[in-house]
């Protein structure tokens, strides 16, 4: 959190941080100002000192809001420092950064953070030495300050990421809504009028859902049919129509708008029934879920709780990335990631030996097992974003039925194929996911029951 | 263009580019791959060869769709790697880019790019030399390959801007409508149950409206009135009212869902009527516009222009950054700036004498003058962006009219005050804004007219 910032950079040995780049889709720059409509600024967060904002005179209302100490660019004559520069505007920049360092008294080890264009970034540090010859810039390394900090959340925290849960969850319940309103028509779904509804319109649809509830998907959306479900990563080609019967790996991985904190969940869904193999699919998936759920406690290892679900994977004849870390069919990733500002951030759940990421009290993370067989045209993922509560519950933070089914109507049923297959019915219990939590809760919030 | 990489290259002794991060919202990449549902990947280009994508072993299928030369990261056996780094995940990605390095016989000076976090490039980009000492590591300075190649664009690139350009106008056009649906009511437009709307609900509308057409804000949106619209950066407060007879500057720049191309546009609008001195001030500003659109040619030093617009205004009695660099009132920025990939990109139409830009043929920026008196609450902005076209005209990419009175109903007013105001018509001519170009046109497409 926030508070530990100043005994990270005591043990990390680091003076001051200092974070550049828009105050939006900047997770190290939003961490501080919220999202606000600065374009570009600097932060400077000495240690033992509360951070100032560095802003464009333009921008001098946006940034006072932040509630931040703040200093104009303008008082820093920006003009002269150019001229002095002799019209090198990366010189410039780095002189202009040298005075803000001295103005703050900054000597020593300065973390850079933010997400920038790396060649204009990288060009203004190579000159800082030159420019403040008692400041050193380091990258902290595998474990920066920052990213630790930001790996246990606060309850502030906790109810943003659970009001964009909501949203998502909100609109994964529109979407199932908005494909059970179709009708099938041999293999695929089909609109009032009759054409085939593709993948694109769907996608099109969650995205103004999204807008609608105030939240986007500023790295996309995955709502993958069939052999598409088999490649986790594989996003769904838009102008595929939607099929009957195959699974649809449907991950949806927004923000608040303007980049500020994610949600991440994945449910996997079948229009209309679901074929034997995806149904047995589906429930080893839900049952490494929810064996995941059971075993993650406080100060446990990430990589345990990997380890296990990959032994329980091969245990039901699975190949997984541990058993062959090549390997494109089975289980071919982690189990899931920590989540905030960035959708994906520390703790990692991976298996790796050297995984050193720890399932600490008020970390945020993802338990995300998946089974995929792109030859068998099948994937199965299931998803939820957890809080691990201080009084060491496991919480789904934005709990939605884990449902396998969609029910659709049939009409003008030209082709008997579909009828043949034996459907599958998703159980009740499904629909009733538990993750363990203790019986005494000691925080109040929404649980997963 | 894409075209003069190569050449470019050369020009700045650089042997490869290494661009680094996903394939969405980080136009170095986006450049080569298009907008694509890739979280983190890397590209090298080679001089003299065509790019070579490394993409994580899940993203297989999206790194394909590019059409660019792939490498699986899967076939480098990372997990071997991260033994090797005895676990560092810095050093372990530092190999693993030596490798990378290696296999196309990279060598000499690499250019890095990628809008990225800088904490955890910088870590890698510092390991990377003793992983691979054949390897220098530059940022190519004031004047980065990429960015200069990106600053002209080809016909696709043109077509793509203009296609976000319509999505742009008809948003405008949309809000305009919108806008005008409401009733006044004193001094601030009510729904129809009587309520206030505020700025916070213009914004929701205006960001449906954009993902209703495959649009998204990602660095935000301004709609700011009276005293907002008196500070250029200043986005409107969510939770004010919207006013009758103040001048409100609305400027959208969006992209293409995903993080594809910008388009950049202002309207300055008065709801029901226009007090005098508004009215005097947008004159000013259309002037300015009409002014710098006759004077823009090819091959024109882009500082020209922007110092032929600080002396009109001059000449008008204004403050401008040329006369006072420190000014808070009058002209107070830059006259534009290019567009593509990125909202703000080269060339840059700013007054210092070190700018050393150039309106180039196949350039496309914006022009975007304006006043501000955050003392007197108001300010004015006009915008279009325009392409330097290969005959040497110029042409405003998505023309929409430039009208400041947007005409709304007045209902059960209570108060006398708006009607005492003289109102200030727009004028006919403001809706039929024209930029010059040459009469025989070269190229089809849509004209300002």
């Amino acid at each position: 959190m926030k508070q530990d910032l100043d005994r990270l950079m005591t043990d990390r040995n680091v003076d001051a941080l200092w974070i550049t780049g828009p105050a939006n889709h900047n997770p190290a720059m939003v961490y501080f100002t919220g999202v606000a409509n600065i374009t570009r600024a600097d932060l400077i967060k000495k240690r033992g000192v509360p951070p100032v904002l560095f802003h464009y005179p333009m921008e001098r209302e946006e940034a006072a809001r932040t509630g931040l100490r703040c200093r104009n660019f303008a008082d820093f004559k920006l003009d002269q420092i150019l001229q002095e520069a002799q019209g090198n505007s990366t010189r410039a920049a780095a002189i202009r950064i040298a005075r803000m360092f001295r103005e703050l008294n900054v000597r020593g080890r300065v973390a850079v953070g933010g997400t920038v264009e790396l060649s204009s970034a990288y060009a203004v540090m190579e000159e800082v030495p030159a420019q403040a010859p008692d400041i050193q810039l380091v990258s902290d390394g595998d474990d920066p300050v920052l990213i630790r900090a930001r790996s246990t959340k606060s309850a502030e925290e906790i109810d943003r990421i659970r009001s964009i849960g909501r949203t998502s969850t909100a609109v994964i319940g529109e979407t199932a809504e908005f494909l059970s309103s179709h009708s099938a028509r041999g293999k695929f779904l089909v609109e009032r009028d009759g054409e085939r509804l593709t993948v694109g319109a769907v996608k099109a649809f969650i995205r103004r859902e999204l807008a609608e509830h105030g939240g986007e998907a500023p790295e996309g959306l995955i709502f993958a049919p069939g052999r598409e479900a088999g490649i986790p990563h594989s996003s769904g080609i838009d102008d595929e129509p939607v099929p009957i019967g195959k699974p649809i790996v449907f991950d949806l991985f927004p923000c608040e708008m303007g980049g500020g904190y994610f949600y991440d969940v994945t449910r996997t869904w079948c229009l209309g029934y679901a074929p034997e193999d995806v149904g047995r699919l589906y429930e080893q998936v839900l049952q490494a879920y929810m064996e995941a759920g059971k075993q993650v406690r406080p100060g446990m290892p990430a990589k345990d709780v990997q380890q296990m679900v990959c032994r329980l994977f091969e245990s039901m004849g699975h190949p997984t990335i541990r058993s062959d870390p090549q390997t494109e069919r089975g289980y071919v990733h982690g189990l899931g990631h920590g989540l905030g500002l960035d959708v994906h951030e520390s703790p990692y759940l991976s298996h790796a030996e050297s995984n050193r990421d720890v399932l600490r009290i008020d970390t945020v993370f993802t338990i995300e097992p998946g089974l995929y067989y792109p030859d068998r045209n099948m994937g199965v993922r299931l998803e939820d974003t957890v809080w691990m509560r201080p009084d060491g519950g496991v919480e789904v933070i934005a709990p939605y039925p884990m449902d396998l089914i969609l029910p659709v109507r049939r009409r003008n049923t030209n082709r008997k194929a579909a009828s043949k297959k034996k459907p599958v019915r998703s159980k009740e219990k499904t629909t009733r996911l538990s993750i363990r939590h203790p019986k005494k809760s000691t925080r109040s919030g929404k649980k997963a029951s």
